[in-house]
Protein backbone atom coordinates (compact mmCIF):
# COMPACT_ATOMS: atom_id res chain seq x y z
CA UNK A 1 0.00 0.00 0.00
CA UNK A 2 1.20 3.61 -0.86
CA UNK A 3 1.16 6.23 1.99
CA UNK A 4 0.75 9.80 2.74
CA UNK A 5 -0.91 11.77 5.26
CA UNK A 6 -3.95 11.81 3.23
CA UNK A 7 -4.33 8.58 3.13
CA UNK A 8 -2.92 8.07 6.81
CA UNK A 9 -5.93 9.97 7.77
CA UNK A 10 -8.38 8.45 5.46
CA UNK A 11 -7.04 4.72 7.02
CA UNK A 12 -7.13 6.10 10.25
CA UNK A 13 -10.61 7.19 10.06
CA UNK A 14 -12.66 5.73 12.78
CA UNK A 15 -16.32 7.66 14.32
CA UNK A 16 -16.26 9.17 17.64
CA UNK A 17 -19.04 8.99 19.60
CA UNK A 18 -17.69 10.96 22.99
CA UNK A 19 -16.70 14.85 22.74
CA UNK A 20 -14.47 17.27 25.24
CA UNK A 21 -16.24 20.47 26.30
CA UNK A 22 -14.74 22.35 23.87
CA UNK A 23 -15.46 24.77 20.97
CA UNK A 24 -13.70 24.64 17.36
CA UNK A 25 -12.33 28.00 16.57
CA UNK A 26 -14.75 29.79 14.09
CA UNK A 27 -11.85 29.24 11.29
CA UNK A 28 -11.88 25.65 11.66
CA UNK A 29 -15.75 25.39 11.30
CA UNK A 30 -15.43 27.62 7.88
CA UNK A 31 -12.34 25.37 6.64
CA UNK A 32 -14.26 22.39 7.01
CA UNK A 33 -16.94 23.50 5.24
CA UNK A 34 -14.79 25.28 2.36
CA UNK A 35 -13.25 21.79 2.07
CA UNK A 36 -16.34 20.01 2.20
CA UNK A 37 -17.63 22.87 -0.97
CA UNK A 38 -14.89 21.81 -3.09
CA UNK A 39 -16.01 18.37 -3.45
CA UNK A 40 -16.59 17.09 -6.92
CA UNK A 41 -20.54 17.35 -9.15
CA UNK A 42 -20.31 21.02 -9.91
CA UNK A 43 -24.16 22.04 -9.59
CA UNK A 44 -23.82 22.64 -5.92
CA UNK A 45 -27.09 20.61 -4.72
CA UNK A 46 -25.74 20.68 -1.35
CA UNK A 47 -25.76 22.88 1.59
CA UNK A 48 -25.66 22.99 5.52
CA UNK A 49 -27.38 23.95 7.95
CA UNK A 50 -25.02 24.49 11.50
CA UNK A 51 -26.20 23.98 14.85
CA UNK A 52 -24.24 25.17 17.52
CA UNK A 53 -24.21 25.07 21.79
CA UNK A 54 -24.94 21.08 22.13
CA UNK A 55 -27.75 18.96 23.33
CA UNK A 56 -26.74 16.92 20.15
CA UNK A 57 -25.84 12.97 19.79
CA UNK A 58 -22.71 11.57 21.22
CA UNK A 59 -22.40 15.28 23.61
CA UNK A 60 -21.41 16.58 20.59
CA UNK A 61 -20.62 20.87 20.71
CA UNK A 62 -21.56 21.15 17.00
CA UNK A 63 -24.19 19.94 14.38
CA UNK A 64 -24.13 19.87 11.05
CA UNK A 65 -27.09 19.06 9.33
CA UNK A 66 -26.06 18.06 5.56
CA UNK A 67 -29.03 19.18 2.98
CA UNK A 68 -29.85 18.01 -0.76
CA UNK A 69 -30.95 21.20 -1.33
CA UNK A 70 -32.15 22.06 -5.26
CA UNK A 71 -33.74 25.14 -4.00
CA UNK A 72 -30.84 27.73 -4.78
CA UNK A 73 -30.80 26.27 -8.63
CA UNK A 74 -34.42 27.23 -8.62
CA UNK A 75 -33.87 30.13 -7.42
CA UNK A 76 -30.49 31.00 -9.81
CA UNK A 77 -32.67 29.24 -12.83
CA UNK A 78 -35.25 31.67 -12.44
CA UNK A 79 -33.16 34.61 -12.20
CA UNK A 80 -32.12 33.66 -15.78
CA UNK A 81 -35.47 32.79 -16.96
CA UNK A 82 -35.59 29.01 -16.98
CA UNK A 83 -37.95 27.03 -14.66
CA UNK A 84 -36.81 23.60 -13.32
CA UNK A 85 -38.05 20.89 -15.54
CA UNK A 86 -35.70 18.09 -14.27
CA UNK A 87 -38.21 15.30 -12.46
CA UNK A 88 -37.99 15.55 -8.37
CA UNK A 89 -36.36 11.74 -8.21
CA UNK A 90 -33.00 12.58 -10.72
CA UNK A 91 -33.14 16.06 -9.23
CA UNK A 92 -32.80 13.79 -5.42
CA UNK A 93 -30.47 11.50 -7.00
CA UNK A 94 -27.91 14.48 -8.16
CA UNK A 95 -28.41 16.35 -5.21
CA UNK A 96 -27.43 13.32 -2.70
CA UNK A 97 -24.65 12.65 -4.29
CA UNK A 98 -23.21 16.33 -4.07
CA UNK A 99 -24.31 16.42 -0.49
CA UNK A 100 -22.39 12.69 0.53
CA UNK A 101 -19.84 14.25 -1.71
CA UNK A 102 -19.47 17.07 0.13
CA UNK A 103 -20.34 15.76 3.70
CA UNK A 104 -17.42 13.51 3.06
CA UNK A 105 -15.12 16.30 2.56
CA UNK A 106 -16.32 17.44 5.74
CA UNK A 107 -15.25 14.69 7.73
CA UNK A 108 -11.62 13.78 6.28
CA UNK A 109 -11.08 17.66 6.91
CA UNK A 110 -12.12 17.95 10.24
CA UNK A 111 -10.57 14.59 11.09
CA UNK A 112 -7.22 16.65 9.43
CA UNK A 113 -7.80 19.09 11.99
CA UNK A 114 -7.63 16.78 15.01
CA UNK A 115 -11.65 16.87 15.27
CA UNK A 116 -13.71 13.69 15.52
CA UNK A 117 -16.96 13.40 13.73
CA UNK A 118 -19.77 11.02 13.30
CA UNK A 119 -22.67 10.45 10.84
CA UNK A 120 -26.25 10.32 12.18
CA UNK A 121 -28.29 8.56 9.63
CA UNK A 122 -31.70 9.65 11.25
CA UNK A 123 -32.43 12.86 9.42
CA UNK A 124 -34.56 11.72 6.90
CA UNK A 125 -36.82 10.23 9.70
CA UNK A 126 -36.74 13.41 11.66
CA UNK A 127 -37.49 15.76 8.44
CA UNK A 128 -40.92 17.23 9.42
CA UNK A 129 -38.74 18.18 12.79
CA UNK A 130 -35.90 19.75 10.81
CA UNK A 131 -37.91 21.22 8.23
CA UNK A 132 -39.74 23.52 11.00
CA UNK A 133 -36.94 23.96 13.32
CA UNK A 134 -34.24 25.35 10.37
CA UNK A 135 -37.34 26.62 8.31
CA UNK A 136 -35.77 24.69 5.07
CA UNK A 137 -37.47 25.78 1.49
CA UNK A 138 -39.41 23.23 -0.19
CA UNK A 139 -36.67 20.85 -2.40
CA UNK A 140 -34.39 20.80 0.59
CA UNK A 141 -34.66 17.44 2.07
CA UNK A 142 -31.90 16.45 5.29
CA UNK A 143 -30.06 13.56 4.03
CA UNK A 144 -27.74 13.16 6.95
CA UNK A 145 -26.23 14.82 10.07
CA UNK A 146 -22.87 15.11 10.99
CA UNK A 147 -21.59 15.89 14.99
CA UNK A 148 -18.25 17.15 15.31
CA UNK A 149 -15.89 18.45 18.08
CA UNK A 150 -12.64 17.42 20.15
CA UNK A 151 -12.66 13.91 20.58
CA UNK A 152 -12.28 12.44 23.92
CA UNK A 153 -11.74 8.76 22.73
CA UNK A 154 -9.71 7.71 20.44
CA UNK A 155 -11.38 4.29 18.76
CA UNK A 156 -9.34 2.22 16.17
CA UNK A 157 -10.79 2.28 12.63
CA UNK A 158 -13.18 -0.46 12.48
CA UNK A 159 -12.93 -3.46 10.25
CA UNK A 160 -14.15 -3.93 6.45
CA UNK A 161 -14.60 -6.59 4.64
CA UNK A 162 -11.38 -7.86 2.71
CA UNK A 163 -10.72 -5.99 -0.51
CA UNK A 164 -11.81 -8.63 -2.24
CA UNK A 165 -15.01 -8.47 -1.56
CA UNK A 166 -15.58 -4.99 -2.29
CA UNK A 167 -13.25 -4.70 -5.21
CA UNK A 168 -14.64 -6.60 -8.19
CA UNK A 169 -12.80 -6.83 -11.48
CA UNK A 170 -14.91 -5.87 -14.66
CA UNK A 171 -17.40 -8.97 -13.39
CA UNK A 172 -19.76 -8.98 -9.61
CA UNK A 173 -18.59 -12.25 -8.95
CA UNK A 174 -20.21 -15.36 -7.28
CA UNK A 175 -18.90 -15.74 -3.87
CA UNK A 176 -17.90 -18.82 -2.71
CA UNK A 177 -19.08 -20.22 0.89
CA UNK A 178 -15.53 -19.47 1.54
CA UNK A 179 -15.29 -16.33 0.19
CA UNK A 180 -18.15 -15.21 2.19
CA UNK A 181 -17.52 -17.33 5.34
CA UNK A 182 -14.33 -15.35 5.20
CA UNK A 183 -15.43 -11.96 4.61
CA UNK A 184 -17.82 -12.51 7.67
CA UNK A 185 -15.59 -14.18 9.60
CA UNK A 186 -12.97 -11.19 9.16
CA UNK A 187 -16.47 -8.62 10.15
CA UNK A 188 -16.91 -10.70 13.53
CA UNK A 189 -13.51 -11.65 14.69
CA UNK A 190 -12.43 -7.28 14.27
CA UNK A 191 -15.38 -6.27 15.75
CA UNK A 192 -15.38 -8.66 18.72
CA UNK A 193 -11.52 -8.09 19.02
CA UNK A 194 -12.22 -4.03 19.87
CA UNK A 195 -15.26 -5.05 22.15
CA UNK A 196 -17.08 -2.95 20.11
CA UNK A 197 -20.93 -3.93 21.12
CA UNK A 198 -20.02 -5.49 24.66
CA UNK A 199 -18.45 -1.80 25.38
CA UNK A 200 -21.33 -0.18 25.01
CA UNK A 201 -23.98 -3.17 25.84
CA UNK A 202 -25.30 -2.31 22.65
CA UNK A 203 -27.50 -5.55 21.21
CA UNK A 204 -30.35 -5.41 19.02
CA UNK A 205 -33.52 -6.72 20.39
CA UNK A 206 -34.97 -9.86 18.32
CA UNK A 207 -38.45 -10.50 17.33
CA UNK A 208 -40.80 -12.42 20.35
CA UNK A 209 -40.95 -15.31 17.92
CA UNK A 210 -37.24 -15.83 17.76
CA UNK A 211 -35.19 -16.89 20.69
CA UNK A 212 -31.74 -14.66 21.31
CA UNK A 213 -29.05 -17.19 21.38
CA UNK A 214 -25.98 -14.20 21.16
CA UNK A 215 -24.14 -13.13 24.29
CA UNK A 216 -21.55 -10.19 24.21
CA UNK A 217 -19.07 -13.32 23.58
CA UNK A 218 -20.23 -13.49 19.86
CA UNK A 219 -22.89 -11.14 18.78
CA UNK A 220 -20.91 -9.24 16.29
CA UNK A 221 -21.08 -7.23 13.02
CA UNK A 222 -22.83 -9.77 11.10
CA UNK A 223 -25.67 -10.96 13.33
CA UNK A 224 -25.62 -6.84 14.57
CA UNK A 225 -26.05 -5.68 10.68
CA UNK A 226 -28.72 -8.77 10.43
CA UNK A 227 -31.26 -7.41 13.46
CA UNK A 228 -30.97 -3.88 11.88
CA UNK A 229 -32.43 -4.85 8.63
CA UNK A 230 -35.78 -5.84 10.07
CA UNK A 231 -37.09 -2.37 10.02
CA UNK A 232 -38.52 0.07 8.06
CA UNK A 233 -40.51 -2.27 6.48
CA UNK A 234 -42.64 0.13 4.48
CA UNK A 235 -41.35 3.11 2.52
CA UNK A 236 -44.26 5.24 3.73
CA UNK A 237 -43.60 7.48 6.19
CA UNK A 238 -40.24 8.11 4.39
CA UNK A 239 -42.23 8.96 1.13
CA UNK A 240 -44.21 11.04 3.23
CA UNK A 241 -41.05 13.05 4.22
CA UNK A 242 -39.88 13.17 0.75
CA UNK A 243 -42.85 14.71 0.07
CA UNK A 244 -43.26 17.11 2.82
CA UNK A 245 -39.78 18.39 1.21
CA UNK A 246 -40.92 19.18 -1.95
CA UNK A 247 -40.10 16.20 -3.43
CA UNK A 248 -42.77 13.75 -5.64
CA UNK A 249 -40.76 10.07 -6.93
CA UNK A 250 -43.34 9.01 -8.66
CA UNK A 251 -44.96 9.57 -11.85
CA UNK A 252 -47.18 12.60 -13.35
CA UNK A 253 -47.44 14.31 -9.91
CA UNK A 254 -46.86 18.23 -9.99
CA UNK A 255 -43.41 19.02 -8.69
CA UNK A 256 -43.13 22.67 -7.90
CA UNK A 257 -45.47 25.16 -6.24
CA UNK A 258 -45.25 27.77 -9.17
CA UNK B 1 -8.17 29.50 7.03
CA UNK B 2 -6.34 26.57 8.85
CA UNK B 3 -4.36 24.04 6.45
CA UNK B 4 -2.27 20.64 6.28
CA UNK B 5 -1.56 18.54 3.72
CA UNK B 6 -5.07 17.04 3.89
CA UNK B 7 -7.33 20.39 3.46
CA UNK B 8 -4.79 20.93 0.62
CA UNK B 9 -5.50 18.66 -1.24
CA UNK B 10 -9.24 19.01 -0.52
CA UNK B 11 -8.95 22.56 -2.12
CA UNK B 12 -6.78 22.03 -4.95
CA UNK B 13 -9.55 19.74 -6.03
CA UNK B 14 -10.48 19.68 -9.99
CA UNK B 15 -12.08 17.05 -12.06
CA UNK B 16 -9.94 16.07 -14.61
CA UNK B 17 -10.80 15.21 -18.82
CA UNK B 18 -7.79 14.47 -19.86
CA UNK B 19 -5.58 11.79 -19.16
CA UNK B 20 -2.26 10.30 -20.09
CA UNK B 21 -1.66 6.61 -21.35
CA UNK B 22 -0.56 5.62 -18.27
CA UNK B 23 -1.79 2.80 -16.22
CA UNK B 24 -1.43 3.51 -12.31
CA UNK B 25 -0.13 0.20 -10.55
CA UNK B 26 -1.82 -2.03 -8.84
CA UNK B 27 -0.59 -0.95 -5.29
CA UNK B 28 -2.37 2.06 -6.02
CA UNK B 29 -5.44 0.75 -6.73
CA UNK B 30 -5.51 -1.48 -3.84
CA UNK B 31 -4.53 1.63 -1.79
CA UNK B 32 -7.75 3.81 -3.26
CA UNK B 33 -10.33 1.63 -2.82
CA UNK B 34 -8.70 0.48 0.84
CA UNK B 35 -8.93 4.21 1.47
CA UNK B 36 -12.71 3.94 -0.30
CA UNK B 37 -13.66 1.02 2.52
CA UNK B 38 -12.57 2.83 5.62
CA UNK B 39 -15.26 5.93 4.94
CA UNK B 40 -18.05 5.90 7.51
CA UNK B 41 -21.34 4.55 7.97
CA UNK B 42 -20.41 0.75 8.13
CA UNK B 43 -23.10 -0.94 6.93
CA UNK B 44 -20.72 -1.17 3.79
CA UNK B 45 -23.39 -1.05 1.22
CA UNK B 46 -21.31 0.43 -1.44
CA UNK B 47 -19.07 -1.99 -3.70
CA UNK B 48 -17.33 -1.36 -6.85
CA UNK B 49 -16.60 -2.58 -10.17
CA UNK B 50 -13.17 -2.05 -11.79
CA UNK B 51 -12.89 -1.89 -15.52
CA UNK B 52 -9.26 -1.58 -16.84
CA UNK B 53 -7.39 -0.44 -20.73
CA UNK B 54 -9.40 2.33 -21.82
CA UNK B 55 -12.36 3.49 -23.96
CA UNK B 56 -13.51 5.67 -20.82
CA UNK B 57 -14.82 8.96 -20.73
CA UNK B 58 -12.08 11.23 -21.67
CA UNK B 59 -9.50 8.63 -22.08
CA UNK B 60 -8.94 7.35 -19.03
CA UNK B 61 -7.23 4.31 -18.47
CA UNK B 62 -9.32 2.66 -15.24
CA UNK B 63 -13.48 3.10 -14.81
CA UNK B 64 -14.54 2.63 -11.26
CA UNK B 65 -18.34 1.78 -11.49
CA UNK B 66 -19.63 2.60 -8.00
CA UNK B 67 -22.42 0.66 -6.54
CA UNK B 68 -25.15 0.82 -4.03
CA UNK B 69 -25.01 -2.68 -2.95
CA UNK B 70 -27.42 -4.61 -0.86
CA UNK B 71 -26.82 -7.88 -2.09
CA UNK B 72 -23.75 -8.76 0.18
CA UNK B 73 -25.96 -7.73 3.15
CA UNK B 74 -28.33 -10.35 2.29
CA UNK B 75 -25.96 -12.97 1.61
CA UNK B 76 -24.59 -12.47 5.27
CA UNK B 77 -28.14 -11.92 6.64
CA UNK B 78 -29.32 -15.41 5.23
CA UNK B 79 -26.69 -17.31 6.68
CA UNK B 80 -27.37 -15.87 10.16
CA UNK B 81 -31.36 -16.90 9.52
CA UNK B 82 -32.86 -13.17 8.77
CA UNK B 83 -34.22 -12.10 5.66
CA UNK B 84 -33.99 -8.73 4.82
CA UNK B 85 -36.91 -6.84 6.05
CA UNK B 86 -36.35 -2.81 5.22
CA UNK B 87 -38.15 -1.82 2.54
CA UNK B 88 -35.79 -0.88 -0.81
CA UNK B 89 -36.17 3.07 -0.56
CA UNK B 90 -34.55 3.09 3.12
CA UNK B 91 -31.94 0.39 1.82
CA UNK B 92 -31.30 2.58 -1.19
CA UNK B 93 -31.19 5.87 0.67
CA UNK B 94 -28.36 4.30 3.02
CA UNK B 95 -26.20 2.25 0.23
CA UNK B 96 -26.10 5.56 -2.13
CA UNK B 97 -24.79 7.30 1.27
CA UNK B 98 -22.04 3.98 1.84
CA UNK B 99 -20.96 4.36 -2.08
CA UNK B 100 -20.97 7.83 -1.92
CA UNK B 101 -18.84 8.46 0.87
CA UNK B 102 -16.50 5.45 -0.50
CA UNK B 103 -16.34 7.18 -3.69
CA UNK B 104 -15.28 10.75 -2.18
CA UNK B 105 -12.57 8.93 -0.20
CA UNK B 106 -11.07 7.15 -3.43
CA UNK B 107 -11.17 10.51 -5.07
CA UNK B 108 -9.32 12.18 -2.00
CA UNK B 109 -7.02 9.62 -1.96
CA UNK B 110 -6.40 9.07 -5.72
CA UNK B 111 -5.94 12.83 -5.87
CA UNK B 112 -3.06 12.71 -3.31
CA UNK B 113 -1.46 10.23 -5.09
CA UNK B 114 -1.05 12.18 -8.14
CA UNK B 115 -4.07 10.78 -9.69
CA UNK B 116 -6.80 12.27 -11.76
CA UNK B 117 -10.20 11.54 -11.52
CA UNK B 118 -13.16 12.64 -13.03
CA UNK B 119 -17.39 11.28 -11.74
CA UNK B 120 -19.79 10.40 -14.54
CA UNK B 121 -23.18 10.82 -13.59
CA UNK B 122 -24.70 9.01 -15.92
CA UNK B 123 -24.44 5.62 -14.69
CA UNK B 124 -27.69 5.05 -13.01
CA UNK B 125 -29.08 6.15 -16.79
CA UNK B 126 -26.64 2.89 -18.04
CA UNK B 127 -27.95 1.18 -15.34
CA UNK B 128 -29.65 -2.13 -17.86
CA UNK B 129 -25.95 -2.10 -19.69
CA UNK B 130 -24.02 -2.12 -16.58
CA UNK B 131 -26.50 -4.88 -15.44
CA UNK B 132 -25.98 -6.99 -17.89
CA UNK B 133 -22.27 -6.27 -19.12
CA UNK B 134 -20.81 -6.41 -15.20
CA UNK B 135 -23.36 -9.65 -14.06
CA UNK B 136 -24.79 -7.05 -11.41
CA UNK B 137 -26.97 -9.29 -8.97
CA UNK B 138 -30.32 -7.99 -8.29
CA UNK B 139 -29.84 -5.00 -5.36
CA UNK B 140 -26.99 -3.36 -6.77
CA UNK B 141 -27.18 -0.29 -7.95
CA UNK B 142 -24.97 1.67 -10.59
CA UNK B 143 -25.01 4.80 -8.63
CA UNK B 144 -21.63 6.66 -10.67
CA UNK B 145 -18.82 6.14 -12.61
CA UNK B 146 -15.23 8.01 -11.38
CA UNK B 147 -12.87 7.63 -13.99
CA UNK B 148 -8.88 7.71 -12.72
CA UNK B 149 -5.62 7.79 -14.44
CA UNK B 150 -2.64 10.15 -14.39
CA UNK B 151 -4.04 13.45 -15.25
CA UNK B 152 -2.64 15.40 -18.87
CA UNK B 153 -3.81 18.45 -17.83
CA UNK B 154 -3.87 20.44 -14.28
CA UNK B 155 -6.97 22.09 -14.17
CA UNK B 156 -7.21 24.80 -11.44
CA UNK B 157 -10.10 24.41 -9.04
CA UNK B 158 -13.41 25.58 -9.93
CA UNK B 159 -15.64 28.46 -8.19
CA UNK B 160 -17.72 27.73 -5.56
CA UNK B 161 -20.63 29.78 -4.23
CA UNK B 162 -19.49 32.03 -1.09
CA UNK B 163 -19.59 30.25 1.32
CA UNK B 164 -22.56 32.29 3.56
CA UNK B 165 -24.36 30.88 0.39
CA UNK B 166 -23.78 27.44 1.32
CA UNK B 167 -23.06 26.83 5.25
CA UNK B 168 -26.26 28.33 7.18
CA UNK B 169 -26.30 28.96 10.91
CA UNK B 170 -29.32 27.61 12.55
CA UNK B 171 -31.88 28.39 9.70
CA UNK B 172 -31.88 28.04 6.45
CA UNK B 173 -31.93 32.15 5.35
CA UNK B 174 -33.99 33.89 2.96
CA UNK B 175 -31.51 35.30 0.32
CA UNK B 176 -31.76 38.31 -0.57
CA UNK B 177 -31.48 40.08 -4.12
CA UNK B 178 -27.86 41.12 -3.23
CA UNK B 179 -26.70 38.00 -1.93
CA UNK B 180 -28.15 35.65 -4.46
CA UNK B 181 -26.80 38.23 -7.32
CA UNK B 182 -23.38 38.37 -5.51
CA UNK B 183 -23.40 34.34 -5.81
CA UNK B 184 -24.15 33.94 -9.53
CA UNK B 185 -21.70 36.71 -9.77
CA UNK B 186 -18.42 34.40 -8.28
CA UNK B 187 -20.04 31.35 -9.88
CA UNK B 188 -20.16 33.11 -13.47
CA UNK B 189 -17.09 35.73 -13.26
CA UNK B 190 -15.15 32.23 -11.74
CA UNK B 191 -15.97 30.29 -14.49
CA UNK B 192 -15.61 33.02 -17.25
CA UNK B 193 -12.48 33.85 -16.00
CA UNK B 194 -11.41 29.92 -16.59
CA UNK B 195 -12.63 29.98 -20.02
CA UNK B 196 -14.16 26.87 -18.54
CA UNK B 197 -17.08 26.74 -21.20
CA UNK B 198 -15.46 28.44 -23.87
CA UNK B 199 -12.56 26.24 -24.12
CA UNK B 200 -14.28 23.29 -24.97
CA UNK B 201 -17.06 25.01 -27.36
CA UNK B 202 -19.16 23.40 -24.24
CA UNK B 203 -22.70 25.36 -24.54
CA UNK B 204 -26.40 23.41 -23.91
CA UNK B 205 -28.70 23.81 -26.81
CA UNK B 206 -31.95 25.93 -25.83
CA UNK B 207 -35.71 24.80 -26.61
CA UNK B 208 -36.49 25.54 -30.71
CA UNK B 209 -39.02 28.44 -29.25
CA UNK B 210 -36.23 30.26 -27.29
CA UNK B 211 -34.01 32.91 -28.34
CA UNK B 212 -30.04 32.00 -27.37
CA UNK B 213 -28.90 35.28 -26.38
CA UNK B 214 -25.77 33.92 -25.09
CA UNK B 215 -21.92 34.23 -26.52
CA UNK B 216 -18.87 32.29 -25.08
CA UNK B 217 -18.07 35.93 -23.44
CA UNK B 218 -21.26 35.51 -21.01
CA UNK B 219 -22.00 31.96 -21.28
CA UNK B 220 -21.23 30.75 -17.69
CA UNK B 221 -22.17 28.23 -14.95
CA UNK B 222 -25.75 29.76 -14.33
CA UNK B 223 -26.95 29.65 -17.26
CA UNK B 224 -25.35 26.38 -17.84
CA UNK B 225 -27.14 24.36 -15.07
CA UNK B 226 -30.25 26.20 -16.07
CA UNK B 227 -29.89 24.88 -19.34
CA UNK B 228 -29.08 21.46 -17.54
CA UNK B 229 -32.34 21.56 -15.24
CA UNK B 230 -34.60 20.96 -18.66
CA UNK B 231 -33.83 17.57 -19.03
CA UNK B 232 -34.93 14.30 -17.30
CA UNK B 233 -38.49 15.65 -17.36
CA UNK B 234 -40.08 12.54 -16.35
CA UNK B 235 -38.84 9.57 -13.51
CA UNK B 236 -39.95 6.71 -15.37
CA UNK B 237 -36.60 5.90 -17.16
CA UNK B 238 -34.70 6.03 -13.95
CA UNK B 239 -37.63 3.88 -11.77
CA UNK B 240 -37.58 1.46 -14.41
CA UNK B 241 -33.62 1.03 -13.86
CA UNK B 242 -34.30 1.22 -10.29
CA UNK B 243 -36.67 -2.06 -11.00
CA UNK B 244 -34.59 -3.81 -12.92
CA UNK B 245 -31.84 -3.66 -10.22
CA UNK B 246 -34.51 -4.81 -8.01
CA UNK B 247 -35.46 -1.62 -6.25
CA UNK B 248 -39.04 -0.54 -5.89
CA UNK B 249 -39.13 2.71 -4.15
CA UNK B 250 -42.77 2.26 -3.98
CA UNK B 251 -45.50 0.57 -1.25
CA UNK B 252 -47.08 -2.34 -1.29
CA UNK B 253 -44.79 -4.33 -4.03
CA UNK B 254 -42.51 -7.40 -3.24
CA UNK B 255 -38.58 -6.20 -2.33
CA UNK B 256 -37.11 -9.47 -2.54
CA UNK B 257 -37.23 -12.94 -5.25
CA UNK B 258 -37.77 -15.22 -2.12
Amino acid sequence: MHSNPVIETLLRHASVRKFRDRMPDEEMIATVVRAGQQAPFAMQLGSVILQRGGGFAWGAPLNFIICADAHRIRLIARQRGWDIETCDLSLLLFAIQDAAYMAQNMVVAAESLGLGTCYIGSAPMLAPKIVAECHLPPKVFPLVMLVMGYPAESPPPRPRYPLSFTLFEERYPSFSQEQLDEAMRVMDEGYLAQDYYKADGLKLPVPEDREDRYTFDDYSWTEHISRKMQWAKSPEKLLEHLRACGFELGVGTPRWER
